[in-house]
């Protein structure tokens, strides 16, 4: 049960990286299945809408199939905990996120009955909804599929 | 008040990147004071104590300073959020963690008068006291210093 | 102070069982005062007040009596925290709920100085906000009343 | 994606009732798979333990697969949340548990392609390290797997 | 049901005030049940029984009722969320309490028949185990007995 | 490293004493910057708001430093979790709060170069969103600045 394909670390820097940046990465994310989004927003539900829809979109996960929905949501919730740091909320605690997020979907394991995971890479800032009043935040949530 | 200095991506790409996916980043880092390290526990406290401890040693932070300590402690405690997503606690939910971390100061801000702030990030592993049942974490936590 | 009558054991039942299922039970619930309800939101608010307005109009605690509104809230309270599993809020986490539940009250303690306690379960569906995509829930709160 | 066997309120069944209450589920209990256990501790870890042992021993979920067992933990934090309804801990929260627990294991929805899914329920009592001074608890959890 | 007898704010004052600062409430603290008690930690359930071992040594609450002891309890973790801000654990978050606490009984609201409330709060210093390196922290806790 | 200026103490006692009880204090206060404010809401955002909006207003912090501003949202944070003790929430828990608050700067400590610290106290009620059914609460953060 090796851990041989960190898609988790491939989430973050998604998440994190610029075009340039990611240039290195590029041959190791031929490999995978991955998406990337942004969102900016006080109201969580739509933090998590844009994760979902864009899975859906680009067919990371099935639309009409809850046992994948089930295992991205999750990952997304766990994603937002590292965000949020503590209390899950956002506009209710008068804060705003600024997001880049990437949703990868591949086989972590040397074991293939180990199968397929799903990893949810949030980065960008937090803070008040001031422009410029706010810092960097991150999360990753990691889930089987 | 624009954020210029990255040092929370900088931290994080110092907690999950090897030596030589890490030299693209060398001319931005050697501008920032900064250390690394590692701590594998089903101890909380061990984790705790071993980013503080890095810190001080490397004197990113002043020793007998509680002010600087306070603000480390915090930045590391919302790290492990993002590392335990939920429940703060390794051990006592039957999980253990094999982590590396990054210690990052600087001045993130273009303004001058927005001073310094400190940023700890985790990334590595979590999951059940069994070599090979575990998937990838992380967490940051970003302080004013 | 042996728990001899278990409500909250009764109030679960109340909750998930159909009519039929629940003819077993009724010889022990007819000693008992309870009530049940339903309620579908993506509003907290809207399924905590389902659950008063229920315990208030089947005279199951006092209209007027904050000491009796309370005892209720905080199992109400509990029983969520079970339903929501660590984050406790619904729209907000873009899910839904449908519940059932059942509010009862009675002596759980052979010794009479125990007094009367209160039980709070919820039983159903939480999911996306999407007719299927949802899986089985439940919480239980207790209190003394 | 109809939600046609509840495996989750068999699980809590399977937790709370007696062998004579539990006649009446039998048949369709002889669909699932499903194992029942016992667990009274003040440490969080043995109670996690119990369930995860027992599902192994009774083939509930594969041994040596961490994307079962991973399935199986999930399930058991979401079932422990209910029981400890917010501090995530007994004995350090000063509290013991006497529990008794079910996971159990099939596919809930109609439609083939959801797959299996896991719960894991609990019921017991909790509260001061002192025998008698405890009310009931519960706490479901239920995951894909 | 106007508060009139507000035995939180007496709690807290006990707690946080010396001998000569509390003079000044001597007449109104004479009308309530109280006590007042000193603990200095990094294990949480310590600071529990502390703060229950002087209710009970001081007939605050009844050594052998449950349904008191149960009050106490909520009472007292409500005021730990306070004093603890977030992860309610001290020593495996690396930190240490150095408390003092008051518990007062009495009957805040006009009405008659809101009848015995119970207030726990405790006021001290929160921080690394260190000598020195602390903060202020307090917190409240109310419950119906 | 010696507390010998306990503003915590101070911002709590603005936050629960009238006018008449916080005579005594008042040579010690002088020494401080302070503030104090009133909100009543079921709106998180709006408690957060007043408090940050008094803290500007009054010259307490910078109106247009971020560093000052992630310090007093932070302390007020802290404060809130005493106040709402495990849900981060108000309306969406279908209670509301009427809150009194103080913001208090200064140098808690002995060493100059600690510097200085802010403390965010509130005290109150809370409770269902119906007159006087509520009971006390507070909360009280502290912060380096
Ligand atoms: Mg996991
Ligand atoms: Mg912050
Ligand atoms: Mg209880
Ligand atoms: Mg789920
Ligand atoms: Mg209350
Ligand atoms: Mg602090």
């Amino acid at each position: 049960m090796t851990l041989q394909t960190p898609i988790g670390k491939y989430a973050i820097l998604l998440a994190s990286l610029d075009e340039a940046e990611l240039e290195l990465f590029k041959p190791a994310l031929q490999e995978l299945s991955y998406c990337q989004g942004r969102v900016g927003s006080m109201n969580m539900q739509k933090v998590i809408a844009a994760a979902e829809t864009a899975a859906k979109r680009n067919g990371i996960i099935k639309d009409q199939c809850y046992r994948e929905t089930h295992a991205l949501y999750h990952a997304v919730l766990e994603g937002i905990e590292g965000v949020t740091r503590g209390q899950p909320s956002i506009g209710e605690m008068s804060r705003t996120v600024g997001l880049r997020f990437a949703i990868v979907r591949g086989k972590p394991y040397e074991d293939e009955s180990e199968g397929e995971w799903i990893a949810a890479a949030f980065y960008g800032t937090i803070g008040a909804p001031v422009k410029g009043l706010e810092h960097e935040t991150t999360g990753l949530g990691i889930n089987h599929i």
